[in-house]
Order: structure tokens, then C-alpha cells, then sequence
């Protein structure tokens, strides 16, 4: 039913719209493996974009970690760029392709703060695996290669 | 009240913490003149930074015109980053300083998917008078040097 509101550019990103609460873990090569708590909201408008709001916290003491925001935008024939504000100082310009409930995404530019780590790459990929929502998110800085950072899943919930 | 629990990074900031709804004028050399409504809010965390969102609408038909969301972040000593995700395919660092109920940032890194307009520079003013909030915001784009482009005043609303 949603996906007849969308905006026919973002019609193919209908399988994102709502709120998703789930689990991911996290590594890198400079820090100790960590577990999280996530929730992602992608609420349509009547624009051809997504609004993609996002939070993590500690499976632990639930202590927040992360948080990003920002804008998902279809450009026609399957093309997707994404424009996104990362609380730690961090903005992100990726574009790519969305097809079979599958988005990909590349960084295409990234900005920084001059207090924040020198992140120089992103790579995200998020998919419907039957009722859940799954990402992988592989990230390069300029001491690491493209590498695994982040995957977690979800389930659909109630706003 | 709110400054209590403000992180000490962020207290400077105080000020913006709140719902403002008001009106704004926007004019440059490539468009039409135009006045909107906006509303703006800047909600604290317990961490240095200020979480902010924005909407406008035009006035004569309230359509939506623009949306844009980031993170203003204390790094000390009154120095403030603003990370900032435009819905137009644009994104936004910049940096600056709070004094006296007055932030004013200026661009250090602009970023623009392939479709977005070649914006190339941002200042930014807001600041407090009596109990409105005004911004000012001035804009360089490839063909046009910075030239002032908005300016809006509001009024604290209840959420």
C-alpha cells in the first residue's frame, strides 16, 4: 500500500519504508569486536527521497554509540545516491543502484570535521532477506583498506 | 534549565535548544525572490553535540521547499562543527564559533551527489534577539561568489 504513495523514482526502495529494530556487530582491524543495538527509520515523503534516520546503542549498558541521518534520493532507472550526516563529524556522499529489494552503495565523497577520524572510504549494502532487513557496511581509512565493519539485521516494528 | 544538563561543550549552545517556528526571505542572482515558513528545532543529547533538523514550506501554497538535518557538535573553547545532509544531494562541514548567543560558521568541505547543484561555499550566521532566533546565510555557488541567500526569524514554540 505504501509503495503506491511513493514517488515513482523511489518506487523501487518501497521495501526500506519503516522502522527496523535489530542487532549488528562490529570490527575493524583498530578496535576490539563490539555487539550493538540498532534502530533505522526510512520514512517517505512526497518527494522522490527517503528520510533515513538512525541509532545505535551498547547490547550492554545500552549507552548510545552511534547516530546518522539523512536522505535517500532515487534518480531514475534504478540509481540511488545517498547524502548522509554522521554525528561524529562525519558526511558522507555515496551513489549507486537499488534492483530485487538490494541497495548498493559506494562513497563517492566524504567530508570530515577537523576533529574526526580520517575515514576515506564507504561501502554499504542493505537487502530484504525474506521478512528482514539486513546491511554490511566495509569502510577504508587511511591506515586500512576497504574492510568488513559493520553487519547487523532486523525486523520490522510498530512505529 | 536545560544548560544543566547540557555536556559543558555544548552549554554555549544553550541558546538554540528548542522548536522555533517563523519566516524567512530568500533571494540570489539565479532565482526568483521567495518567502517561506520554517521550522527549525535543535534537540540536546547527554553527549557534546546538538542534534538539529529544519523543513520549509513555501508560503502561498505550503509546499514543502527544503529539508535539511545534521549534528552541531561543541569541540571547546567555543569552537562548534556542524555536519549537515541537505535533501537536496548535498552535504555540509562546517566549522566556526559560539559567543554571546551567536554561532557563525563558515564551509570547509562541501559535498554534492552527481545531480545536485554546484554549491561551493556556506556562511552561516544564527544568534539570538530578545527571544527571537534569526539566521543568515550566504552562498557561493561555481558562478556566483558568496552572496546572501536567506534570512528568517522565529519564534520558541511548544513542541
Amino acid at each position: 500500500m505504501i509503495a503506491l504513495e511513493l514517488d515513482p523514482a523511489v518506487r523501487a526502495l518501497a521495501f526500506l519504508v519503516g522502522t527496523w529494530r535489530g542487532e549488528g556487530a562490529g570490527d575493524y582491524p583498530t578496535i576490539r569486536p563490539f555487539r550493538y543495538r540498532e534502530e533505522i527509520r526510512f520514512r517517505h515523503t512526497d518527494k522522490p527521497f527517503l528520510i533515513y534516520t538512525q541509532r545505535t546503542e551498547a547490547v550492554d549498558d545500552g549507552r548510545p554509540l552511534h547516530t546518522e541521518m539523512g536522505y535517500l534520493r532515487g534518480v531514475g532507472e534504478g540509481r540511488v545516491e545517498l547524502v548522509v550526516a554522521q554525528h561524529i563529524g562525519f558526511a558522507e556522499i555515496s551513489v549507486g543502484s537499488v534492483r530485487d529489494n538490494r541497495l548498493q552503495l559506494k562513497s563517492l565523497h566524504l567530508g570530515r570535521t577537523p576533529t574526526a577520524k580520517a575515514v576515506t572510504g564507504v561501502e554499504r549494502e542493505i537487502w530484504l532477506d525474506g521478512d528482514m532487513l539486513r546491511y554490511e557496511l566495509r569502510m577504508a581509512m587511511e591506515t586500512v583498506p576497504l574492510t568488513k565493519h559493520l553487519q547487523a539485521s532486523f525486523h520490522r516494528t510498530a512505529d
